[in-house]
Formats: structure tokens, C-alpha cells, sequence
């Protein structure tokens, strides 16, 4: 049994947890290549299910502690399922909105903000690196499953992404970026008519720089100055929210 | 120097880093009772003007590594202030609304919400125990200060803070309850013509219980079943902008 601590570079990755292999047998079938057990665990009626699954689809069960040490697994991981990295393309269609995240720094944020997007239907998402690993395990548990049902695709630069999904025959998709400072639009003043559109967020620390004025349209969520920003999940949440309602 | 690892019994709770001493130092000077230093540290111009009014206010400065190791402070948190746990009441009045957390279990989820609530002017917090420590230096740390600008009070039930709060003469204050099924009026729909309102959120894994549907207006925010719910700190967040906007 060979195995290391997951690595940035890995070719696989991995889903800790009964829930996470759940949705990654729902969706990813075909991805996974062997799935480690803890020896000791008493087979419930959940995991009964899943062990039904896999050995239907072929793919090999280990019992194995050593594997749980070796990827970090808490003593309530039982089940643990390896897969091979996807490569996923964003939809370019004008019905699909995106969410471009531009070098976002926190596992939790990058998870939280892909659980809401699967729940407000946005499902492309886009990250401008460098940015934290979208398939660290510790960023697949944040999004409680929610990745293995998106659409994700990184780019090394804004203009990257451009180049590929800004425009479909003569139509520029609307850009919207938001601003931590307030010479911008606030949020409510700005509502678009269809879903040809992308929200863009930047990092944690830093924001959007200024030149996103150049090329979007900047966007302001209205707060007080008795703190610095809202959290980055909470405000690409919001704003997901409010741009399709 | 006695010292012991922070409990939710203790009478003291810590703000650790200089972001937080400062925010404390701002609002809560007199409850301050000593500051711990790392002797080695450099000191910038920040530091230097907190330590400028920490003497001025005769508040002892301590310089200490043991006391880093004690309260469990990372290696870049260089200034830790120790202070008596304060004792808030919520406003009564008709212009302050209310946002209660029953039974919140997670210290990442209930900062986050206290950083928003501050954000979008929600200056009054009813937590309904058991709960996560509010005043847990990791949930201060959650909240990024903004919990030492909040009137946060603790209730053992709903039922307190109704007697409590509930009523302002003949006048009873709007609950909307935030559920998890779509058996309730969908976010977009309700907008209260005043700020006499609470808003009530139920525990990360279990939402609330049924029985508020009796006593309040219940409420839904739509997303699609492809995910279980959304995350706490993100539904009370988009609750609290949709509100007050």
C-alpha cells in the first residue's frame, strides 16, 4: 500500500468521511481508485450502502489504520476514498453565471463559498491563482461535498480567464467586481436581467486591486466603518444571493 | 504570575494579538487587569502606541513567554490582554433589532456573524444556551474584534429572553425564524416597515425545532436540494443585509 501525505502536486486526492464518499460515488464514480476502511468500525446501515457501491463498481476496500494516520483523518473518519484529480471546464454558455475567486487564501472561505454556489445554482467557478488548492482535502471538507457537483477551472491570470470566457460571438459577458472601498455601486442599485454575468471577489487580505475598475463594473456591500470588510464567504454569499433573486 | 489555560469558567478572557488588544483597548480599557509580552519582540510603531496607553492607563505590562505557551497563542501573536469578562445587556428599545442564536456550536460560525452583525449595524446579540463561549478568546478571535463593540447577552431559554425582551409596552416585537424546510415565506417576501424585530437562527446541525412556527413568523431562504443547508454564518449574514437593506 503506498500512500503519502496529500501534496499540492498529487495526482490524487482525497475524501474524508462517510458523506464526502457519498457524493463522490454519486459523481465521480469512475475517479476513484481504492478506498481505505478503519479495521475496527461496525457496519451501519450508511456504510453498508456505500461498501455495496463500491464493490458493484470494482474498486478495491483496504482495512488499514496506517492510512488514516498517514492522511490526517480525526478518530470519527472511518472511510476514506482516493480519486484521481478532475480536470473540469467552466460552461460558456450565457445561462451559466460564474463566480471568480482572484487568489483566494482560506480552505474554509474557498469551501463555504462553493457549498452557497451549489445552493444558489451557480455552478461554474473560476480561480485566478495563486491561490489555496480547490482539491486539498481540508478545502473538499469545507465544502461539505459541495465541489464534486461544480464546475471548477483555474487560471494563472484574470486576463486568462478572459480570453476563454469573457465573450460569446459579440457579447461581453457582464463583469462585476466587488470593492472593499465605497466609490462604487452599492449592491442594491445593480440588478442584472439575465445570468450572462460573473462576480468577482478578491483575496481575504488584500481585495480586488484597483485597476478591476478599468474592466467591470465595481460593486460596494453597504457597512459600517466599525469593521475593516465582511468575511469573504459572507460577502460573495450575499452577493450570490442577491443576483439571483 | 498565575496563569492557567483559558475555561469557560474563568472570570478573565484574553484578546490575543495586536488587532484585538487594540479593539479592547478602544472599548473596554477598565476591564483590562494586565498585558503579557513576548521580551522579544521588536517594537513597531503600532506596538508602541498601544504600550504608550497601556502606561498611561497604569495597566501592568508583563513581559513573558511562558504566558504565550499557557493560552495556547500562535508564534506570530507577539502581545496577549488579559481582561475581566464583561456583563452586556441587549437595548430594549423599538430602534435596536435583535439577533438570537439558539444554541450556536461552533466559535468560527458565531465570530463570523458577530464581524457581519457589526457590519450591518446589529449591535444586539441574545445567544440561547447551551452554546458555544461566546467570550472564548478563539471566538473573539472569530469575530475579529467586533464582539468588544456588541451588547451580547446569554439566556438559559427562548422563553427567558421573550419575558426579557419580548414586549415593549403593548407593543410586541416581529420574530422571523429562520427554517430549514420551504414550508415558510421565502426571504424575498418579507420586509418589515421598522427595526422592532429578532431575528433567530437554530444550530448548525439541526436548524430549529418546529415549535417556533407557533410563536413566530417563520422564514426560508431558496436554494436548491442539491446541498443539505447553507452555513450558518451565511445564512444569518444574508438575513441581517436583506433586513436592513
Amino acid at each position: 500500500m503506498k500512500l503519502s501525505r496529500y501534496k499540492h502536486t498529487s495526482a490524487f486526492s482525497y475524501a474524508l468521511g462517510a458523506t464526502l464518499v457519498f457524493e463522490l460515488l454519486k459523481t465521480h464514480t469512475n475517479a476513484i481508485t481504492r478506498v481505505f476502511l478503519r479495521p475496527e468500525i461496525k457496519h451501519g446501515d450508511d456504510l453498508k450502502k456505500i461498501l455495496s457501491k463500491l464493490r458493484q463498481e470494482h474498486i478495491p476496500i483496504i482495512e488499514s489504520t496506517k492510512a488514516f494516520n498517514v492522511l490526517g483523518a480525526k478518530d470519527n473518519c472511518f472511510i476514506i476514498a482516493e480519486f484521481k484529480k478532475p480536470s473540469t471546464k467552466l460552461s460558456s454558455t450565457s445561462e451559466a453565471p460564474h463566480v471568480i475567486l482572484v487568489n483566494p487564501s482560506d480552505s474554509g472561505n474557498l469551501g463555504t463559498i462553493m457549498r452557497t454556489a451549489l445552493a444558489f445554482g451557480y455552478t461554474n467557478i473560476a480561480i485566478i491563482t495563486p491561490a489555496v488548492d480547490h482539491l486539498d482535502p481540508k478545502t473538499i471538507r469545507a465544502s461539505m461535498g459541495a465541489i464534486f457537483h461544480l464546475n471548477i477551472e483555474t487560471f494563472p491570470s484574470f486576463k486568462a480567464y478572459l480570453s476563454s470566457y469573457g465573450q460569446l460571438d459579440n457579447n461581453k459577458r457582464a463583469l462585476y467586481s466587488f470593492m472593499l472601498n465605497q466609490h462604487s455601486k452599492t449592491l442594491a442599485d445593480i440588478k442584472p436581467n439575465n445570468n450572462y454575468f460573473a462576480l468577482i471577489f478578491g483575496n481575504e487580505a488584500t481585495g480586488l486591486p484597483d485597476s478591476f475598475a478599468d474592466i467591470s463594473t465595481t460593486v460596494f456591500i453597504p457597512q459600517t466603518p466599525m469593521v475593516d470588510s465582511l468575511n469573504l464567504a459572507v460577502a460573495a454569499s450575499i452577493a450570490m444571493y442577491h443576483f439571483l433573486t
